[in-house]
């Protein structure tokens, strides 16, 4: 879970349309379903609710032609999860975008750290 | 106000340190700052009471060497504000990095798009 729970960098949300955004907590519950194989725990790592969770995939599930989450089980994902192609390329896709803007912000970055109060200043 | 209401493209949120971040609406306040010359009325067109807006700015004005925001009235901004070279600095190089990352990713970006549902099967 790269994104959610770095402390410095970039973080990015894409619009790709109106209402059709994936941002650091979608990409998150993608990887977490891709790396537990179920939508609960993804969702539980991330201390959200299993309905929570499963209303982003829903939601998620008609951004694109095709859906990006399958479940065992029909309807109901406690049953177990798995990326479907789409959502591979999609999660892959969003990675990417975030090191691709890393890299292309670092200078601007390292700039902007070096005017940085001291911790202290900030309490 | 680029980017809080853009419909489509790079949302960006730059976390410099431990709760130190900027992101779409710390931006635009501090844009709206420079347009109006005014924390209430930057804070009015995006939405926000005074208080969040003028809380923002304390916010910001704590994160760096030197504060962004300048008030005319020592610690009541209602008398008018304005962005201080460090504010210029930092507003102006969110939204370069802003462009950075429109252009880096611009190629996913468009990859993504092509594979979009039908608005009606989202309704």
């Amino acid at each position: 879970m790269k994104a959610g729970n770095k402390t410095t960098g970039a973080r990015l949300r894409i619009v790709l349309e109106t209402d059709v955004a994936i941002g650091p907590g979608k990409a998150d519950i993608l990887a977490g379903i891709r790396e537990t194989g179920s939508i609960a725990a993804a969702g539980r790592r991330m201390g959200m609710s299993y309905k929570r969770a499963w209303s982003l995939v829903e939601e998620m599930n008609a951004f694109f032609t095709e859906p990006m989450v399958e479940t065992s089980r029909g309807g109901n994902a406690r049953g177990g999860a798995t990326l479907t192609p789409m959502g591979e390329k999609v999660l892959d896709s969003y990675r990417h975008m975030e090191d691709l803007t890393d890299q292309a912000i670092a200078g601007e970055m390292k700039s902007l750290k070096r005017s940085l109060a001291d911790m202290a200043k900030r309490k």
